[in-house]
C-alpha cells in the first residue's frame, strides 16, 4: 500500500470471499491402495440436462452412489422437474434413497441396502 | 411498488440469489422401504472443531460414508489442517478415500470397500 492509498483510501476492498484462506485441500485428499478392487463407488455428476441422466441412472443400477451437482438446474424450473422426476423414479426402482445436500446444490442419490441419514452430525 | 418507489428508485435489489426460483426439492426426496435394514449409511456432518472428529470417525469405522461441510473450518486455518490431518488419517487406517466436493465447502470421506471416483459425469 502506497502513501497515496494512506491518503485517499486503499482501492484494495475486502470481499466476504477474501476473509477466507486460500487452503490446500488437495493436500488431505487420496486413497491408499488404489489398485484393489471398490465394492462401490462414490461419483459426482453436474446436470444441466435431462440427457445427463441416463449416465446418472447406469450408475445407481450398478450399485454406485452419486453426487449431482444441481446449480445449473435452478434455472429452468421444467427441467429441473423433470429430471428431479427422473432421479427420483431411479432410486425407488433400486429401493435406494435420495436428499438434497445443504442450500439446495447438491442431490445425493444411492442404490439399494444404502440410506441416507437425516441427522446431522456435529458443528453445533 | 409505489408512486414514489417509481420517482426515487425502488427499495427492492435484485440479487442473484433472487434469480434463482424457489424450487420445491424436499417433494423429491425420500426413501421407499424405509423399514428394510440397510447396510451402509450416508451421513451429513458440519465440523467447526476438532471434537466434532470423533463421531464423524466412529462413522467412518463403522463402514459409512460421511459428507463434511467444512465451511465453518475456513476461517481457522490451524483447525482447519489439525481437522484435514485426523479425517486423512482415519481414511488411510481403513484403507478408504477421502476428497473435496466442488469448491472446498464439503468433504467427502468413504470406508473400506468403496472408492471416489475422481472423474465427473455430465453437464459439460
Amino acid at each position: 500500500m502506497g502513501f497515496l492509498d494512506g491518503v485517499f483510501g486503499s482501492k484494495d476492498k475486502a470481499t466476504d470471499e477474501d476473509t477466507y484462506m486460500k487452503l490446500d485441500l488437495q493436500a488431505y485428499e487420496g486413497a491408499v491402495g488404489e489398485s484393489e478392487p471398490a465394492t462401490m463407488y462414490v461419483k459426482v455428476a453436474s446436470v444441466c440436462d435431462i440427457k445427463d441422466c441416463p449416465k446418472i441412472k447406469d450408475e445407481i443400477y450398478n450399485g454406485n452412489i452419486v453426487i449431482i451437482d444441481i446449480t445449473k438446474l435452478k434455472l429452468d424450473k421444467i427441467m429441473f422437474d423433470r429430471v428431479m422426476g427422473d432421479l427420483r423414479a431411479v432410486s425407488r426402482d433400486v429401493n435406494g434413497d435420495i436428499i438434497g445436500l445443504g442450500d439446495q446444490r447438491y442431490v445425493i442419490v444411492v442404490p439399494t441396502g444404502v440410506r441416507i441419514s437425516r441427522e446431522k452430525l456435529g458443528g453445533y
